[in-house]
């Protein structure tokens, strides 16, 4: 039974695996609901929501027993998983896994980029469900969710990264999952180097239900509660700062980039852009000269809506103002940190829709403080 | 001794990692050699070069310590690597490592989307020289090649795929290599299911050395071969038919992008576009409704000059005379395989310059015919 959040946990990957059913979910009215303050239970007062998440079968040309062969998802709670080489840890309800740093997943410095950080995390994320017994085919939820119809909406995501890990560089990965406010859940993520325990990064997320047909925000139910709220553990991996709300950007934002469309090679499994490849279109509009210098120390998502293959989207970004020292070159002291704000919206026909804000915190290159851990 | 060979094996990452200084690679003159032909050991007649390697140290603000203690490079002959889940196999000379499929490595259809099984096949030819004790940092050759300053470059890579793993699935990913021709060496990989054994894909690679300074294509030296010659295998994964010429595309061919550029996450270690990021603009000029309805079985490359970051790419791909029907159609037998050329080249402003050709071969999806064991 104490099995049975993982599919909750599974919502991780409605932000990248967006449902086919809710191409035109910006088009819905939604209800209003804030769970982006974990810990308070009772605020239930706004949320622009993101994205979606569906149960379909591309793979349904396989026959279940080939596939069942082929996948051999588990049906039963595992505590080990030799082939993903992770395992439960704490009483049962974290999931620790090894991984490696591969040569592709580097970017021109040699250590990890931004992108595989965040994919690293969707797939711990899903091989702790993987672990649970509770996992169908797809990016599912818990059985109490699909007997409501009831699916995940990414609201939040935050990631720390206090070191970037280098080509192959031997790590460990930890995530686990806690409440958020009354009807919402927290994921998060530790990430260390197995040679000298120091952790690199972290992150947050936060999460909610929603309704399949009729694209409106639910409560937790009870049946849900029942499943998941064993698997919750108070331990955050980011403490909560003052929640920050993040300015919308408009076409006076200092830096930008029109007309970015998904290639083929961009769609997930739904057929929609993956939320990678929003942090990657997002940076794109960095300038070069910035990137060469600078890494980035913190990232904050708040998701708006999703993003369709034929979308035309745009990129924003904006420095902050007292990013510039007195002689009004862009900050150069060690360990100096610059901030950003990013949006990217579509370019409708009738008005812009915001897909995605985004806040980030950038050092100098080699700033080697060590994260505390 | 034995394990000398390795640093050729990282020559795989050639065509991925280009060097910093080949940039004009295109703009110089190189001798033509042909080692297309395997087992021609006198054939040194024709190569249009392609991508270039160096030992480019990005990650040099890392001291070395501190380097060597988080990557953990060998420095001598391994037969188990327990965080890759490698081995060395067949008397010490060929290399097994298991996969696993992860959740952001499949497409819309939830299977291995073509990029994934190649930088698969790239990750672990580099594991293979990690095992070896010889690796130095980055993507390096032999000893006795950094002596002469050699490099690797690829002239031509062939992938077969009979059937696509799907998200979740155990894979076992074997690699091994031999001679090519008098001068070149061979890299072959064979991907099965761990769960049946089935081999669900075949490829190989052909790769000669180049010298760094004069960007002369070499000869093989006697110092070199005593170091790699060992490590050969005869085996094949792919038998050779006559070798096929892929004719060059012009501007009449019927599919065609313009305007391709690389955005800063295309990049590689060596600020140059990746190899896999070629196939995926290759394949992006093949209109929709055929990508729903086909998959590619088969794809041979013919490398001829890397990609920078400022390059405007353009990608050209036209199908055969005989896919098309009595009654005009595209062929839709089951089984029925379709064949397509493609071209990339860049747009300069003097004239066009080709960076890779290639063949493909499709099949309907939902053909399940077993691959031959």
């Amino acid at each position: 039974m104490a099995s049975s959040f993982v599919s909750y946990l599974a919502c991780y990957n409605i932000c990248y695996f967006l449902a086919k059913d809710s191409h035109n979910l910006s088009k819905l009215k939604l209800p209003k609901i804030d769970i982006s303050r974990a810990g308070n239970t009772s605020a239930v007062t706004k949320i622009t929501t993101s994205a979606v998440s569906s149960f379909t079968h591309v793979t349904e040309n396989l026959d279940t027993k080939q596939k069942q062969t082929r996948q051999n998802i588990p049906t039963t709670k595992q505590f080990v998983d030799p082939h993903r080489q992770g395992r439960i840890i704490d009483n049962g309800v974290r999931y620790r896994q090894m991984v490696v740093i591969r040569s592709y997943e580097v970017g021109p410095d040699k250590t990890a980029t931004l992108e595989s950080i965040l994919n690293l995390l969707q797939e711990t994320g899903l091989n702790h469900v993987w672990m649970s017994g509770l996992l169908g085919d797809g990016f599912g939820a818990t059985h109490g969710m699909t007997r409501n119809d009831l699916m995940w909406v990414v609201s939040k995501l935050q990631l720390q990264v206090e070191q970037y890990p280098i080509w192959g560089e031997v790590l460990q990965l930890d995530t686990w999952v806690g409440a958020s406010g009354k009807n919402g859940m927290r994921r998060d993520w530790e990430l260390r180097s197995q040679a000298t325990g120091i952790v690199f990064a972290r992150a947050t997320s936060t999460w909610v239900m929603m309704n399949k047909k009729t694209r409106r925000l639910s409560k937790m139910l009870d049946e849900v509660r029942a499943e998941i709220s064993p698997w919750f553990i108070e331990k955050q991996a980011i403490m909560e700062d003052t929640p920050e709300k993040i300015k919308k950007l408009d076409d006076t934002a200092k830096h930008g980039t029109s007309s970015l469309k998904a290639k083929r090679s961009d769609l997930d499994m739904n057929h929609h852009v993956n939320n990678v490849k929003y942090v990657g279109w997002m940076l794109e509009t960095m300038p070069d000269e910035f990137m060469e210098e600078y890494q980035l120390s913190n990232i904050i998502l708040e998701y708006k809506k999703e993003c369709g293959s034929s979308d035309i989207v745009q990129a924003l970004s904006e420095p902050d103002e007292d990013n510039r020292t007195i002689n009004g070159s862009l900050g150069s002291l060690n360990g100096m940190q610059l901030k950003y704000t990013h949006l990217l919206q579509t370019k409708g026909e009738v008005r812009k829709e915001e897909i995605v804000r985004g806040r980030t915190t950038w050092r100098k290159k080699h700033f080697k403080m060590p994260f505390p851990m």
